[in-house]
């Protein structure tokens, strides 16, 4: 389960288009919203968004703190603060991520992250 | 299902902090994550931050747009534009929040709101 939201963070680090498409279900009813952002419903919007960030000027490292994970049957949602390297002054954004298993494994259906603005 | 979310932005208008208190489930695991603020984990902390809220100069109102509910098992994410009034130029937070059925029917245990800041 943690490796499913961990290998999220890889392909974002990577800047892995391919990766991260394996970490997501591919439907309408996937979202995402990226910090400061208007949500992003299905898949084609989400992939498009990480295309975007992806081809940008630089890549993000995250270090992740406060990770727990919640399993309920085929549903499990994991809440982390992603501590944002990647421009002067850093930046950290408390995220929600949900996943469903399904036959290949977890697969993630929602991404929300909000940035801390006061620390 | 979208009962209990409605709940939920009810009680926050209503500032009512026993209809709060019976939309979650009381419990270690949940998490709250208010815009710009650091994630809240076990429902003290959740349930001190409402009576924060409340107790503050003006109610919040919520006009709730893009409203949409996904359940698998006996868990559920709704995600939902939170169009918020109650200064003068009001925000919008794009929400996630998640829910697990009990025996009492939907608890919510986790509610994570991030502001929208380029419109």
């Amino acid at each position: 389960m943690l490796r499913a939201n961990r290998a999220f963070y890889e392909a974002f680090e990577a800047q892995d288009l391919d990766a991260m498409s394996d970490v997501w279900e591919h439907s309408e009813r996937v979202c995402c919203t990226h910090p400061g952002w208007r949500r992003l419903d299905g898949w084609a919007s989400i992939s498009a968004s990480f295309y975007a960030i992806f081809t940008g000027p630089q890549p993000i490292q995250f270090i992740l703190t406060g990770e727990r994970a919640e399993v309920t049957g085929d549903t499990a949602w994991v809440v982390v603060d992603e501590n944002i390297l990647g421009d002067d002054a850093g930046a950290t954004a408390s995220a929600v991520n949900v996943f469903v298993r399904d036959h290949r494994g977890w697969r993630m259906v929602a991404h929300a992250a909000s940035q801390v603005i006061n620390q």
